[in-house]
Order: C-alpha cells, then structure tokens, then sequence
C-alpha cells in the first residue's frame, strides 16, 4: 500500500510537504499541491486507511451545465434526495458538487476525489465528450454514473432506467391505438443516454414489426431546428405519432402542432420521456415514460456502496413506466376509415 | 386485500376447503387444489400477512435439463452458494428446487410459489421457449433471473455479467494481438443470453472497426456441428482466431484445431466464455470472459430483496472480466509477415 513516504520519495520532497498537500494546508503553492496530487493518484495513495473510524464522505457531482438540481421541479432534484435518504442513515456524508468543464480541464477525476477525500461519487448529467468521461475510462475511485456507461472499468457502473423498455411500451400503446407510422425527435446524439434511447426506437419498432428508416427520426442540438424542421417533415409525411426524446422536446412538440393546424390528440399523438413534474400541466397532459428519480438516487447509492464492498457492478436498471395521459389517442387511420 | 372469504365466494366452497387447498393438506383432491391456488392468484391473493412474524421463505429454482448445480466443479454451485450466503444471514429460508418442463406445463409460476409459500424467487437455466418464461410476463411474485430479461413485469429482475463489455475485451485483447479476421461459434439461439452474445459479437466487431458478416458465425444446437462445419469452415476462411459462446465449446474447439493441424495459439488463437472451472486445465489453458458467480448469486439476492422492498429493478450486472491465459497469441498474420 503506498505510503506518504513512497510520495515524498518519488517527488524528491519531505513527507511534510506530501501531508500539507493531502491536508490542503493554505501554506503550500497551487501548482506544487497539484503535482503531489496526481502522484499519489498515480501511485494509488488512498486517504481511508488514515483514519481509524472513517466518517466516509460521499458526493454527488452534477454537471451544472447540463442538469439542474437546485429547486424541486427541477430534474435531478429528487434524484439527490434519494440518494441522500438512505445514504445519510447508513452513516455517510454527502456533499452536492456542481461542476463545468473548466474544472474538469483543471483536474482529474481522481485527483479531485482524492483533494477533497471523497471515498465514492454518484455523477449525474455528463455528455460524452466532457473530460472526466474519459478519465472515467481508468479512474480507480469507485463511481456510479446517471445515464452514462463506461465499458471496462471496474470501478464505475451505469444506473438509470431500462430505456429499451420505455420505448417498448410506449411504441406498444401506439400501435395498439392503431398507430403505424410513427417519428422518433431527438436532442443531438451527444449523450450516452440520447444514444440509447435512438436505437432502441429503432428497435422497438423492428419488434413490433413497424417500418422505421432513418427519416423516421430528427435530430438536432436546436430545439427550435426539431420544431420547424423535423416536426413538420413528420406531418408531411403521414405520420399520427411522435416520441419525443425528453418532456420538454414532447411540451414543444403539441404547441407545433397546434400551431400547425393539427389536434393533439386526434390527429397526431405525442409522447415523451422522463415524466418530469411539467408533463401533468401541458395541455394536453403528457403521455410519457417515467423515470422515478427518487427509486434512481437510492439506485446510485446501492450501485455506489457495492463498489465500495467490492462488488463489481456494471450495470443497475429500474423498470421503466408508461404514464398514460391525454396527448395520445386511437389513431385517425383507425378512426377515419372504420373498413381499416 | 383479497382474503380467503373472496377466493371461497368466487367458487362457492366453503373457507375451510380454500384454507386446506392453501395449506396443502392432504385431504383435498389435486384437481380442487390446483382450482383453488388458480383461483388464488388470479384475485391477487397473497400469504405473506398471515404471519404476525413471517420467517420469508426464498426459493433458488433450477432448469435441471439446462444447467447443473450439485457438485463443486458444476457452474450453478457456486451461484447457489452466492445467494445463500446473503440470504440466510439476512433471515431467510432457502430452498433449491428443480424443476424441468413438464412441472411447468403442470402448474402456473405464480401458483407454484403460493403453493410452497415462497416469497421470491432466483430462476436459473431457463430458455425463451419454456412455459414459465411465459408466465414470467405477466407474473406477481417477485423473480429474479439469471441470464434472462423480461421486458415490461415490474416484478422481475435480470440478473448477469455484462456480456457486451466481456464481448468487447475479448476483441479488444484479440485485436491487440494483431488479429482481424475473428470468428464467432455459438449454441443455438434458443436462449437469452446466447442471443445476447450473438449480437454483441457483430457490435463489438464494428466498434473495434473489424469486418464481420453473417458467415463470421456459426450456430448449432449441436456441438459437433459446430465442430465439424462451422470450425472448418472458419479455418478455410483463413480466420486466424475465435470465440466461442461458452467454455466447454472452445475446449472443443482447441481439441478440434489440433486434429485438424492447427497449433492453438500460434495458428489460430481461442476465447471462451464463463471461465468455469476446466478452463484453467485444457490444453493450452483457456483465455475466457469471466462469470464471477459467487458474486452472481449474490446480486441475485440483492435484485429478489430489491423487489420485494418496492424497488422495481430491472436489470443487475456486473462487469465481466477478460482472463488471459495461454489459448491466444499474436496472429500469425503479424509474427508471419513482419512488413504487416
């Protein structure tokens, strides 16, 4: 196991110098503190063994520029509050940290969990491209990850919800109302989970013998370029059904429409993802695919603590749900032509 | 709540008759019984509050035509041992039933575990076609599954190692090696979990940027087919390594390239998967993705806990593991031809 000492020697300096750095003494230059840091992350230093009854600090990092957390209505909200519920009774500290990227570009993963002596962080609202993603590639300090997957690294694992069930049942209420022709509008393919949840409507509508090629799905960065662009491409084309990648994309979607002369849901239904507290206040209430996040913030912990035990989870799923509302209905082929 | 004055009005039999039915005395004929415990569980009935202290009674099931567990070197014996040895300091009875088709076809899943008075269930072994795959769908006890994913019962859990990770270590490692042309054996596609490898196989391929058409697999129920067709056929092929489905084809497979005059791993480099305890003794010994079962069998627990505390999990893995021994080398594409 290394040891201050093992520091100290690599470095060329005294162990004091190595302690200050661990300890974030004020006495101690930026730079220098940083260069002990990412030693002792490279010789696997861990703080745990230092204390005889470690009270275990745990964090929730948040991607601030991605994801909100601060209010109720706010979607990781109760995701945090899930996590701290039975995180904080099993005897750990939580702390919430927003992050940006200008951090991540400062300091690894690793070397932040070990300055601030976090044993464990549940990281919620990463894209792909965000610098931590790739140290997460190699970090050793155990990590469960909202909607991100992380293929060999035994020290992370994935939790969210079963995405490929959600499009399955939400595709399975379509057609059963008599829709074919369904689109799929998306936010860019820049998130893990905005990757996942494109393929599996591709695939729920190959299981359920449904015709899809690529023009069946729109996507795009711009909200605005998926309302006046795809959405209307979707009307031309004959479609009577929409999912729609997120709540707000699907709240969007029937104000287009209705802005576009066609009923919500009698001539065109929509459905959307996450069932965030706005979907039961859009007129018509949204039909959407739930994400329990309290249920998912008691996932991160469970995934978390396994990984602080030893378990090498990768992968902690929770059902998905439809929420059926009033922004989908029988088909207008079916209802129009009553021979169908 | 449903109570035994329910399921007596609905047959109009007295309550004494439901309550031996439920408490298998032995004066009641099979057939009234079998009505009975039917009955049961189509109205939602459930023992569990009966007792002012339940000792909860789980229950590990086995398809024993697919999958053997008595005996230490057997792959489902430690998987077994995993589960008891949280179970039961948790204050759990377990039981390790066998079951095969015919006991299937003969009583409904939910009736069966109403019946014994198990509370949860940890299904091993089973294949797509089997008739408590079917109930599985629709059932309310809770079930976790090792190996099979029910989409869309909130009472059932999938329980396994992350077989795409384990897929794209095993290409990783063979690609590190300097192989391109890789092939894939593989059993029938009769059960989830070898659809699963059979898929992740052509992802993992295309991830890694390598060729891989449908002629790159080979599927037979038959273990000699495999041997005697799709091996050959591979071998003509100029494939200079493959992977096989599970341990006991590629030992097969290693057999089978030596009779035909292939040297494993200087001509042709083979991967299992499971690392089930032979492994380590063919000849050469067997690199192969790891099952860590005892680990297995424990977050089976931890899944069938999770639902039977409200928690509606879906999906548990664990990250698969790539064990290196010495049934892969450098292709010979690359010793071979050093301008390569």
């Amino acid at each position: 196991m290394t040891t201050i000492q093992d520091i100290a020697d690599k470095l060329g300096i005294s162990k004091s110098t190595v302690s200050k750095a661990l300890n974030n003494a004020p006495d101690i230059s930026k730079s220098l503190q940083k260069q002990i840091l990412e030693t002792a992350v490279e010789l696997g230093y861990t703080k745990l063994r230092r204390y005889k009854k470690p009270v275990k600090k745990l964090c929730v990092i948040i991607q601030r520029d991605n994801i909100e957390y601060e209010e109720p209505h706010h979607f990781a909200y109760d995701i945090v509050m899930g996590f701290r519920q039975i995180a904080e009774p099993a005897g750990y500290e939580v702390a919430v940290v927003p992050v940006d990227v200008n951090l991540q570009r400062e300091i690894s993963f690793d070397v932040f969990m070990l300055q601030h002596d976090f044993s464990g962080a549940f990281l919620l609202g990463f894209s792909l491209g965000e610098p931590w993603m790739k140290d997460l590639q190699t970090s050793r300090t155990p990590a469960a990850l909202y909607d991100n997957h992380i293929v060999g690294n035994p020290m992370t694992a994935y939790v969210g919800i079963d995405n490929e069930e959600g499009m399955y049942l939400a595709i399975s209420h379509l057609k059963k109302l008599g829709h074919k022709k369904i689109g799929y509008i998306s936010s860019a393919l820049g998130s893990y989970i905005m990757q996942v949840r494109h393929r599996a409507f591709f695939q729920a509508m190959r299981s359920h013998g449904l015709k899809a090629d690529s023009s069946f799905a729109g996507c795009s960065y711009y909200l605005s370029e998926c309302m006046e662009k795809h959405l209307p491409r979707f009307l031309d084309m004959g479609m009577t059904a929409i999912i729609c990648c997120q709540d707000t994309f699907a709240s969007a979607a029937i104000t287009q429409c209705k802005q576009l002369g066609y009923r919500v849901p009698d001539d065109i239904s929509i459905i959307g993802f996450d069932d965030i507290p706005l979907s039961a206040y859009t007129y018509p209430p949204l039909t959407t695919v739930r994400q329990d996040r309290i249920q998912l913030g008691k996932c991160g912990f469970n995934a978390l603590s396994g990984l602080l035990n030893g378990v090498p989870l990768s992968t902690v799923q929770l059902h998905a749900d439809l929420i059926v509302r009033q922004s989908t209905g029988t088909s207008r082929n079916i209802s129009g032509d009553k021979s169908l």
